[in-house]
């Protein structure tokens, strides 16, 4: 199978995962339903599903468990955008090519499908075919990547660093909590839905200040995972400056706007795509001990540096 | 122990629990965790964390399981308050006698507090010491009363019943998701953290349409939730329009102003007085085969109906 294969089969699983596991559209609150569909399904890359199947890999999980992790993170990662888009937040009108859920609904219905949708996360993952005791290391992952010393936590920083200068080490700081966490998330709970997973790698799922024990899987992921998740924020960056709205789905431009600090602001556009490059070589290294096995992780890592939206 | 007694000493638990699970307020970001602080300790009634503690004396559940259950779905509720009082949802200043988040803090920072909160709770029940799979299934649970099933849908069915003529039935439906659902949640997990729960209830946990599979005590226990639960909304009602602000810590007569669809505005005062009595005698009734064990269960039932706010 290709690359492109690959990723194309692993986006209609997850499509039909979160059909699945979203409640229909005409299930009272039928408004409340239309509109969690509405904003979760038929687009967005699927970074974070992606990740969880080729880290699955990995460690021999089946399709389904790795459906159901996908599916969960994928709906966190969505509510997340709903309630950003918000006019209390970055008050944005278009996502993923369409209007943003308060601009098509309203805004309080914005707000429900965003609560509702992170219960939904954790709905999904108890329903993961796999042993209680990696359901539950699931369900712990993800809400410890999900809250406040995770991606909340990361944006909230976020809002209080508008026009503020913000040092290199802060603005990283920042991004390992707004998108690295739930990016980390990712790799590790694809890897915890398979039986090679060793134990100690539910064991270390990080305690609520953060510190995580190691397992030699763990490491691996942790690197690859940081590099990767950096990546992913550099590009970000770049491409708020280089591409059009059309291009990105959402308003090009923004964070230059609202004075908030990039990768780009601090260090200039060649630097800035130079250091992209150096975290894809970085993410490959991770992955050198585990061969073919994280041949896909390692096109991930590609496919995230070298994406034009 | 005396009732009283008992009470207080649930209080003072949940309130050591909450405080140890929620991260320090100097923890970056600290607003973020202040505010979480803020909202979470230190006021609010405890119905739920009473209920859960009530019902784990029917299954010998250990008092720090039933900590972390009772720190998971008060935090959840807290959440909801939380969203509730934002301006696009009930836009309300005063909660538990205090400023509402958004007033204290900022309408952004009261975003983040509920989506936070929501996910420190899904933490809180993963560090509950219970077997993995009593921990999945609490996990669940929660996720299943939370959602759009369950308390998030009973606020968007509330919220576009503003000024519609509902019926008993229509009503009684927004009610059973809005604040039975929670409810309901809270007396099945803390039965859920005992050892001497069968297997079965965990396996009888709502499946995403709300289906669940009997067995005696999950019979009762719904048997009496289903009346605490209505009962609990019915007084709300009695209290709204009986109360003062300064009592009920919060804004008094606000859903007749609002055009809210009440018990009191559909069956008139004493009516719905002589429901509740009525509620009382049956959620009684259910917990009759568990003699001694359940009469912390029947106490609450009657702190429920005879509070003053």
């Amino acid at each position: 199978m290709t690359f492109n294969e690959w990723t194309r089969s692993v986006l209609a699983r997850t499509e039909a995962a979160l059909d699945a596991c979203l409640p229909p559209a005409d299930l009272e609150p039928a408004r409340l339903h239309d509109a969690m569909r509405y904003t979760t399904l038929g687009g967005g890359k699927r970074v974070r599903p992606l990740l969880v199947h080729a880290a699955g890999l990995l460690t021999g999980a089946t399709p389904e468990a790795l459906d159901a992790a996908a599916a969960g993170i994928e709906m966190i990662h969505v509510y997340s955008l709903v309630h950003d888009d918000m006019p209390a937040m970055d008050d944005d009108s278009m996502r993923r090519g369409k209007p943003t859920v308060h601009v098509q609904y309203d805004e309080a219905t914005a707000l429900l499908v965003g609560d509702a949708l992170q219960s939904q996360a954790f709905i999904a993952l108890s329903e993961a075919p796999v042993p209680p005791v990696r359901q539950a290391a699931l369900l712990r992952e993800l809400a410890l990547a999900s809250g406040s010393i995770g991606m909340a936590g990361g944006q909230a920083i976020d809002l209080a660093s508008v026009g503020v200068a913000l040092d290199r080490a802060s603005l990283e700081k920042m991004h390992r909590m707004k998108t690295g966490a739930l990016l980390r998330a990712a790799v590790r709970m694809g890897a915890l839905c398979g039986a090679e997973a060793p134990d100690s790698l539910a064991a270390a799922a990080p305690t609520q200040l953060g510190q995580s024990a190691p397992s030699s899987l763990a490491v691996a992921l942790e690197r690859y995972a940081a590099a990767v998740g950096l990546a992913f924020q550099v590009v970000d960056d770049i491409l708020d400056v280089t591409a059009d709205s059309a291009t990105l789905g959402k308003t090009a431009g923004k964070d230059e706007k609202a004075g908030k600090p990039t990768y780009v602001s601090l260090m200039g556009l060649a630097e800035a795509r130079q250091l992209a490059t150096e975290l894809q070589a970085e993410a490959h290294a991770a992955l050198a001990p585990f061969g073919e096995r994280a041949a896909r992780l390692a096109q991930l890592a590609d496919l995230i540096v070298e994406r034009v939206n």
